[in-house]
């Protein structure tokens, strides 16, 4: 291996006996060979090793090199696009969002597993997945006893770093040394027997600030400058405006009838424009001392600690706009003792989401008559991003709230068709839906009450009646949760055929 | 209120302070007003009260009354049915299997939540669903100190006895007091701040042996002499020993390479036929040691325990045949070491299913080419019982089984389809699927490569060029999940149409 001389910063390398270790990107990224299974930092475009895998990509340009990648969940830096077009990725889990990443998995050429994302590094743990061979993680420091800092988020970097036969470290100089210390890093015990999860409140912390592996195995550290990504967060309109006023008029609701406190449940609130606006909204309402348990920070989190209105959040990833960036980072050290980053197993679990009795705020692609939720399947078949934390939260959560808007491309798409052509989310994990029209308080409610209540105050007026229409004759014919199954998917294909799914009556019948 | 003077089955009223409230059951079901919310004993027709629904049934023949009815699970002795007859029966969660209540259920007279059964008391804790007015709750005995000893189930009983205003409690004097002492009655505390539940095996008691109440609240004791109803268990067959075979060589290679001990990990076991002769099977196995973490205890694990595979089952309700009830609730005491009778937001908990690692068996009433999974509507519209407990296992498990026959009604329709017409359990949940004639192991698939091993390996061969054919023509339009989407549901149409899904070939194009 080629050796790199320690310069200025390697002073992020307090255990000097780690020196040795440092090589070139290019040299690490030999270490990865073809067929293995690497699992890599990075969560939400946040703290994936960056130099690496990018020194991968150039070398599979000469050097036909495939392995399975698994991740926190998204990466940044181009690169799921970058490792996709180089032929890199073979096999991705648990979570991408990457265009070209996309149009491989749609095409059959990458083979993508979709998962919760609190149970991947499970999977690993129990023997359902091959362990990485070799684990590379994106550190703020190494500390003098050997321990790794993670950066901008944990993910499932702990349980890679202590499962993979070989640890590369990239240390990353540009982020914010006060990330130092704001980590939590708890991993449960192999089973037969194993604790509960020590954790009462967001607050609470339960592990070691480091990732702690056996020194030997740290094969390869490499110096890395760049920066995460930039969240690509839209800015908010005026449905997501009406979208957070309906939630917070039925949170104010539940507090009057003694159904929540003042300070709320802990909040969790999904990636993306929609829920960032959302959450913005609850810096003008009127709750206060809120927390949050979630699995990502956009900017909006950042919003609400600083209109004081957040005591406290935890998540396994920060993830911020350019607007928002060197803002938060620069005054990092100021939010210390009102945030800790988990692994994503922690942040997500059922265990703790139950426990918690956590809000749950998450987007919905499609949702039908019923309350079913399709996140991730465009038109039944293709993968948009895929199911992230929605599950973990949804399922467990005491609040289950999905929002979307009622329509999409330019009003051709109803966001609420009969039939969802996924389902991620079942009727049962899903509360309360939110579109700007409305929200629907799906609690106690049966199928058939659902639809006549999610019709009413979610609908587009453009679908309405066909709407109606269809749950009428589907009734008509008897069920639980009746259908005209040969109508169920009618909408969808009337897209697909002529680029709308056809308004008002004009499709019935 | 007519008094009924105490007599020698009053021994199991221990407390003598309570002989006063003592009534008939007629008296009792008075107390039951229109429209109140009331919240009954009973879990896979096991420890339901008997005696005041079935006053209540009688009543309602001159005096209409109509509840919303809360339960562990599905009631025996026909009290579902009485009561849907009656009209008694407004709303029903979270579980039911009687044919009658099912038809208005399906018919929309009935309104009917089908729930997670781990959820349903955390609802009622939280304020999401209405606390019960009464509960009613059947009774092995009444401690000195006016402790309720629960009987073959403890379901939903201390959710409800601690929740609801008042409580009326059925002493049951031909149960063994031989159950006095094996239940353990743990209530999670209200939020927001909760101890995480301190079981870490399934041999662990973390709680009393009773229910209490405050003594005022309980306002009224009938005296009930009903048995529990005998489980209709069918016998197994060729079919259910194959699905048996598969499962125990699968099991034994994830022991061979060691991914499981020798004991394998604690077993949960739907309910019925399948899942009972599956479980049976275990006792030929080469695995010993073994333990149940499950919701309900059939014939089968009475098998395992008697053969001495199994050393220790947890659950919530025991129900047996008529061929196995009267010798093990003879021999019950023999059994005390090894049992333990549960909560069923206990024995169902995502917290502890998820500790340990549980491995879940549960039954699909269809399941499709990417491995979702249908257990409770036919034909996508119409209820056949629910989703009971599955879901609390098979979304939590650390490793997910399900099991059906490969064909249904005589050989017109299969099991394995296109697309399920009802999503209960989606792929993410879904790790193992097994017919009679082979088992699929999805673990770490990729959509595609799902479909490919469930129709090689499970499908029925009359519909495994169909569904191949399918499955080909789908990929040909793209997606990480494909489809042809206007003729996913053309196999369910068919059998509507004619009796039969359409076999191999006739149908597509």
């Amino acid at each position: 291996m080629t050796k790199i001389v320690p310069n200025a910063s390697c002073a992020r390398i307090r255990d000097a006996s780690l020196f040795s270790r440092i090589v070139s990107a290019d040299t690490a990224a030999g270490l990865i060979r073809d067929g293995m299974v690497v699992g890599m930092s990075g969560f939400t475009r946040s703290g994936e090793a960056k130099a690496v895998p990018l020194a991968l990509a150039r070398r599979a340009k000469t050097d036909a090199v495939g392995i399975t990648l698994i991740t926190g969940a998204s990466l940044g830096n181009d690169l799921d696009g970058l490792l996709a077009d180089s032929g890199v990725i073979r096999r991705r889990l648990p979570f991408q969002s990457d265009p070209r990443l996309r149009d491989r998995i749609n095409d059959g050429t990458v083979m993508y597993l979709d998962q919760h994302l609190s149970e991947t590094v499970e999977h690993l743990r129990s023997g359902q997945f091959p362990a990485p061979d070799v684990a590379i993680i994106e550190a703020a420091a190494i500390t003098e006893d050997g321990g790794i800092v993670p950066t901008t988020s944990v993910g499932n970097s702990a349980g890679f770093a202590t499962q993979a036969q070989q640890v590369i470290v990239e240390i990353n100089a540009f982020v914010p040394s006060a990330l130092e210390g704001m980590h939590d890093i708890y991993i449960p015990a192999d089973r037969p027997v194993r604790d509960p999860i020590a954790l009462r409140t967001p607050q609470d912390r339960i592990g070691d600030s480091v990732i702690r592996v056996d020194r030997d195995r740290i094969v390869a550290i490499v110096l890395s400058d760049r920066h995460d990504s930039f969240a690509a967060l839209g800015a908010g309109d005026d449905d997501t405006r009406a979208i957070s006023e309906h939630i917070i008029d039925f949170l104010q609701r539940e507090v009057a009838r003694g159904a929540l406190p003042k300070s709320l449940r802990p909040l969790q609130a999904g990636i993306g424009t929609i829920a960032n606006s959302v959450l913005s909204g609850l810096a003008e309402s009127p709750f206060s001392g809120m927390t949050m348990y979630s699995e990502v920070l956009q900017d909006s989190a950042f919003d609400l600690l600083d209109a004081g209105k957040l005591d406290f959040a935890s998540a396994s990833s920060i993830t911020l706009s350019a607007t928002r960036h060197a803002d938060v980072m620069g005054r990092l050290a100021e939010y210390r003792d009102r945030l800790v980053l988990r692994p994503q197993e922690i942040s997500n679990h059922p265990e703790i989401v139950r426990r918690l009795g956590i809000i749950a705020i998450n987007t919905a692609l499609e949702f039908d008559i019923y309350g079913n939720v399709n996140s991730t399947h465009v038109m039944g078949s293709h993968m948009m991003n895929g199911i992230g934390g929605s599950g973990d939260f949804a399922r467990n959560s005491g609040l289950s709230i999905f929002v979307t808007k009622s329509v999409a491309k330019g009003g051709n798409i109803t966001s609420l068709v009969p039939m969802v052509s996924h389902v991620d989310h079942t009727e049962h994990d899903v509360d309360v839906i939110v579109t700007e029209l409305g929200l629907a308080d799906l609690r106690g409610l049966a199928p058939r009450e659902r639809a006549r209540v999610i019709i009413d105050n979610c609908a587009h007026p453009d679908w309405r009646d066909s709407l109606s229409d269809y749950f009428k004759r589907a009734c008509n014919r008897g069920g639980q949760t009746p259908h005209v199954l040969e109508e169920a998917f009618k909408w969808h294909c009337a897209f697909r055929d002529t680029g709308s799914m056809v308004k008002n009556m004009a499709i019935s019948g």
